[in-house]
């Protein structure tokens, strides 16, 4: 038996230099079959930076209707008590729900925008589907921050993702700003792949959900990749969207203010990328983290007819 | 013996409202012998946000020798064996280093500044000595960070200092930036003062310096005061200048940054204000944290001759 094929060594028993993707960040362009809502400055931008920021992407009125239904869910003890449910290791509050868009109509309807799956498809060149969804938490002076990693290398490693052709959108669900905890990226950090070091144990998730400490780059290859392409941290009202490419080097740090913070996340992947076998763990994880058996591709649903005909949300 | 008036009860057993401080912000106005640089504009600001900023007030080539004295002193097994130097709780590097001042004449005569003196002496319109003097260092991607507190809580409750009448002098020796975890104050803060509850236990400072969790403010109290006065974090290049009242809030994030952060903290108290026992505490702490036997006033030095007669840097 031949052995497979992995571009993207990681978790090893030594330390390796970064090396630059092997894949494409913008999968097609100029292919009309795929042409969508962004145009070449921003498909520039999302190829240089790695994320593209659209502040304000829904109005406000729009959004409400999600947070209300986050909170009835966190009422409901059925949902609060499932595996599903991470909580913060600190705190004990709720840090990440996963699976979102399985337990809301509303929320598999937001998946499907006809705007972020356009600039999805756009990017990826190909039919997508849902790899995973989750809301990330932060109460008000109690949420912990996330360690700075790129989300490939986890399901490259634990998935078996085989390529880098997937997307993060981030929807605020609260407003983001200075102080509570906002999502902070390293532009251009998406061009490279940073090997980790360290097997991954058994059942790695059930910690790395609540604190990661394995698959994290090292503190000189952040600081070099830091000081070449900065940091930003895209802060705006709720209804503002992130879309950043699945190699992205992001962070953020503790909610330190009253406000809370609430990010709902959907990632994309192409349907041309379906998971494998994991490249770097004994088992894949399951199926609330990584979606490995509904692979139909996902249909535009227009969620909200009175915008239809707006074209895509100001480009910051 | 009649009981010792306490104006600010503090470590309480019971949860007690806070109540309008009972000592003035300004302390002298329109006295022709504490006459100094700060304009009613920023003696107004002073008094209503209970803090001012001032972006580059040294130039950048005065600040590098006290880094590289700082660096120097790092070096130094005998002062980082001292009881002097906290060490951060997570990552065992330095957090924080007490009494700069006495461990070198560089240190001692920037708390002389004719102009830093100026404004501290016009605004507690009196004579001052130093209280307590300290380096707080983060470094990229380990320095913790400060829980929400008042500095006046603990001087007042571990210390006896009777009456608000002090002011921290913040120097930046590292630029402060959005990610290196920059001070975070609540304006306004400084105009209530809020009992916390909770025993002093014996020697509270060898763990309060490292993780404060005693006489820190509750959540809601928080919370009403960052709603009414909102949260700022002063940011700006190495030799910028914060002076903040001593019963001011504030706090400050991990360093999550690959950028180190140091500012130095020169507290001024008034003559007037002379330290009694603690109010809520058995003993008081060591002279290295609380200075109670050299109460000479301090006299100007210049330090920098060439910048004489330019008058104080713009206020931002």
């Amino acid at each position: 038996m031949s052995e497979r094929q992995d571009l993207y060594p990681t978790r090893l028993k030594t330390p390796q230099d970064p090396f630059p993707r092997k894949d494409p960040i913008v999968h097609a362009r100029n292919e009309h079959r795929w042409d969508g809502p962004l145009d070449e400055i921003a498909l520039s931008q999302y190829e240089r930076d790695g994320y593209l920021w659209f502040e304000g992407f829904f109005p406000y009125d729009r959004i409400t209707p999600f947070f209300e239904e986050l909170q009835e869910m966190q009422q409901d003890p059925e949902i609060m008590e499932s595996e599903r449910v991470i909580k913060d290791p600190n705190s004990g509050a709720i840090r990440s729900v996963f699976e979102m868009h399985r337990l809301s109509a509303r929320f598999d309807h937001l998946t499907r925008d006809p705007r972020i799956l356009g600039m999805v498809r756009q990017l990826l060149g190909s039919e997508v589907y849902i790899h995973q969804s989750r809301i990330n938490d932060k109460f008000g002076f109690q949420g912990s921050g996330f360690q700075w990693h790129s989300d490939y290398e986890t399901w490259h490693a634990e998935d078996g993702m085989p390529r880098m052709r997937a997307i993060s959108a981030s929807l605020m669900l609260t407003d983001n700003n200075e102080f509570n905890g906002p999502l902070m990226l390293i532009p251009g950090s998406h061009n490279h792949f940073v090997p980790c070091v360290g097997e991954t144990p058994a059942q790695n998730w059930s910690q790395s959900l609540k604190a990661q400490t394995l698959g994290v780059p090292d503190k000189d290859t952040l600081a070099k990749l830091a000081a070449r392409g900065g940091i930003k941290a895209p802060k705006g009202p709720a209804g503002s969207l992130l879309l950043f490419e699945c190699n992205t080097l992001h962070a953020s740090n503790e909610n330190m203010s009253p406000w809370p913070r609430t990010n709902l996340f959907f990632v994309y992947n192409s349907l041309d990328n379906r998971l494998e076998a994991p490249f770097a763990a004994k088992e894949p994880r399951p199926e609330y983290l990584a979606n490995r058996s509904r692979y139909s591709p996902l249909s535009m649903v227009d969620d909200f007819p009175e915008l239809a005909g707006q074209g895509v949300a100001r480009l910051n």
